[in-house]
């Protein structure tokens, strides 16, 4: 790995790797990536502001995260376009009202009306006042990744330094493949390391552009690379809270423009959940598409990244719901078609019960040959309970879907999220602490916030 | 079981089973019924006019049959309607055209301009002509039966008596849920075992319906009346090729209305899969899904279906391509996004090459850090090749997408199946046979056909 920030190398150096310093370059032993790799716990839970919301990471659950990071928004109503402070709000609004999200994503896109040096300032504020779920700060550099535990302190009544005793945020941190870790991501990695929150080390290797062609060479560097993370966390900090973060996807030979949600899409996510699990590792995956569009593209390409998500059994699904036109775009309408994709992810993860009872043999010799079960008393009693129920699919038969309008999904989408918005409200939070972060806030904005690229 | 045929229940009685003639009830001890069971192949191959197209019945391969029996079509210029007989010919010229789809699915739609007693005669001169690709026959009642073996052997160059040699068809017997063999279908099931011919036998167990309300009670009925059928056909015929049909779904509670596609389908479907296993019977499970319009929904909740047959390892995947509107409608367009679908599907489940050279570590040591592997030889070698290409999906970055007019996913669909029209060639075929085909047809059209219920 070329590792370009100095006392990243230094921490390398110090624990017994090989450094090429007129390189920039090290290489971890064998022997030493595996001891550092069994310093990293196999669970740990991730504190909201609301108990409740507490997000746990182990082998049986997993954690849903809405998109983070887009470049831009999209509706139905007017399309594509940059981003509003007040449309990001709305975003977040939803996120907070959809059950089938766990956490907050990172800001769903960029809020391009705000300056870009404090913008980060202006979003944990409304991460943090608009949901009451967890949510992801940003790794690019110190300062903001100190903002980030500063603000996430405060609406837990805690400092930054006591954050060390647990972890409350997953910072994404993406090596610049191949082979590179760049200062702003080496600064957020330590300083989230040296704070004792959970590092998301994930490559970005495209297969054909920033790795090998084939998958199995994408893979093999996506493993190097995440390791070389993962070993530098426990490096700074043994027993940092670290997750796997498998995102090898394949260009379009064509044009050299990433691909999502294809085959190979899936069974990388499949191959990189066995490659954490073989070294006890927790695994993060995400869900997406390279459709423009909120349609039939867009939901089987998200429906191939998120069954290799599950089958590889992913304890994180980064951008769960949200993620349009290759991760350009954050869109209202497959916002609520993701949620209803993850709310049917989670129905069918439901074990099935087995029981005298369920199996229903005494109804089927009551109800007997070509009879039906409407008014069975073993129907009477499950009815109203028995099924998934739906956001947004609709089951309308043809003439009723017809007369009531013929409505496609996308304009139903786009109905549900409106009717979400229309009914939103703010969780409840500690006036004192809503001073001190505004506070924060201004204080910041006042010094010039964090250093823009 | 209440078993409608006398012929069928006296079958049952020779082998053993306890028949009461005042109910017309079957018990099948389960002595004999595993007895019965342990005849079945566990493998078999279907021929196809065009030996290259035969299709094997076992482990290692999934069968995916184009949408067969809806009462309507629909495209994107005329919604949905009733068909003719020359819509219903190019949805076949399609299915002979898309590589994806490996079999006929026994008539993608009624063509409502045909007389119904003979329309069957039309379709399966359709079915042999259009397409040199294995076919579905109609299984209800003795005539159709006799009608599909009598013209499946024409097509062969032999005799409905030697059919019985090698399997052809796939029959679909449904039984009547709950626990009801009726006439037609008894009929049908028993021609085909008497031909040595491949019955699939599949309960329509609707949970909260025509079966009880739990998945697991569904389930647990399906086997019963799945056991009956398979049982009967190795009465008949000892060793008669057999596949055990899961079509376990729930209704909307609300309406009463089936809904396909949803959680409790995939859950069924994999458990379907287990109990087919636990028998070592073949299984067959379906691609369906409740939408009206071939837009996000339908594509997830074909996907859910998907995946749940593919991970229930479906030796058979019936109506995996065509499928809309809770299978009352047949889709031109819904045909091409379950083309790609399946595409992708096949390539996912390609076993993925693991060796020195894709690991690519050469590769990988000389591009380096900070590099690109656009031009190394690695990607070189590879590049024309390397990915799965997509039959429809569209993989433009946003501007160019705007700029070649935004189509939609289901626009796209559109113009792919009328470019695939244009281009169709009709498979070759013996002319002395397509002759005897004509006379046979004539002659049962003379003859009045078959009987309408």
């Amino acid at each position: 790995m070329k590792v370009l920030e100095p006392r990243a190398r230094t921490y390398f150096g110090e624990a017994g790797a090989e450094i090429d310093e007129s390189l920039l370059r090290v290489r971890i032993p064998q022997g030493l990536a595996m001891t550092l790799l069994a310093k990293a716990p196999q669970s740990f839970t991730l504190r909201a502001r609301n108990p409740e919301r507490n997000l746990i990471v182990d082998k049986d659950h997993t954690i849903f995260a809405a998109v983070g990071g887009p470049a831009f928004v999209a509706d139905l109503d007017h399309g594509r376009r940059s981003g509003t402070y007040a449309e990001m709000c709305d975003f977040i609004k939803l996120v907070q009202s959809l059950n089938a999200i766990h956490q907050e994503g990172g800001g769903p896109f960029e809020p391009l009306d705000l300056p870009a040096n404090t913008r980060h300032l202006d979003l944990h504020y409304a991460q943090i006042t608009l949901t009451d779920k967890n949510w992801q700060p940003l790794g690019l550099g110190k300062e903001r990744a100190l903002d980030g535990l500063e603000m996430a302190a405060i609406s837990l009544g805690t400092t930054r330094e006591r954050l060390r005793e647990t972890p409350v945020f997953t910072c994404v941190i993406n090596t610049n493949s191949p082979l590179q870790l760049d200062i702003p991501m080496a600064e957020g990695l330590m300083v989230m390391a040296e704070h004792g929150q959970c590092v998301v080390v994930t490559p970005f290797t495209l297969a054909g552009a920033m790795s090998p062609i084939t998958i199995a060479g994408a893979l093999a560097q996506q493993h190097a690379e995440a390791l070389a993370g993962i070993a530098l966390c426990q490096i700074i900090n043994p027993g940092t809270p670290v997750i796997y973060g498998g995102f090898t996807s394949n260009v379009d030979m064509r044009t050299g423009a990433p691909a999502f949600g294809t085959p190979e899409y899936a069974q990388a996510a499949q191959i990189s959940g066995q490659l954490a699990r073989f070294i006890n590792i927790p695994f993060r995956s995400s869900n997406v598409t390279t459709a423009n569009e909120a349609d039939a593209q867009a939901a089987y390409e998200s429906q191939m990244a998120l069954w290799g998500a599950i089958t590889g059994q992913a304890h994180l699904i980064l951008h769960a719901a949200g993620w349009l036109g290759g991760g350009l775009t954050a869109s209202f309408e497959k916002l609520i078609i993701d949620a209803e994709m993850l709310q049917m992810m989670s129905a069918y993860l439901e074990p099935l019960e087995v029981t005298t009872d369920t199996l229903a043999l005494d109804a089927i010799a009551e109800v007997g040959p070509a009879g039906h079960y409407f008014g069975a008393s073993h129907t009477m009693s499950r009815y109203e309970t028995a099924f998934y129920a739906p956001l947004l699919s609709n089951w309308e038969n043809y003439d009723s879907w017809i007369e009531r309008g013929r409505q496609t999904t996308v304009g139903r989408a786009n109905e549900i999220w409106k009717k979400l918005l229309s009914e939103y409200e703010a969780p409840p939070i500690d006036p004192a602490i809503d001073e001190e972060l505004k506070g924060y806030v201004e204080r910041r904005k006042r010094e010039g916030g964090a250093p823009v690229n």
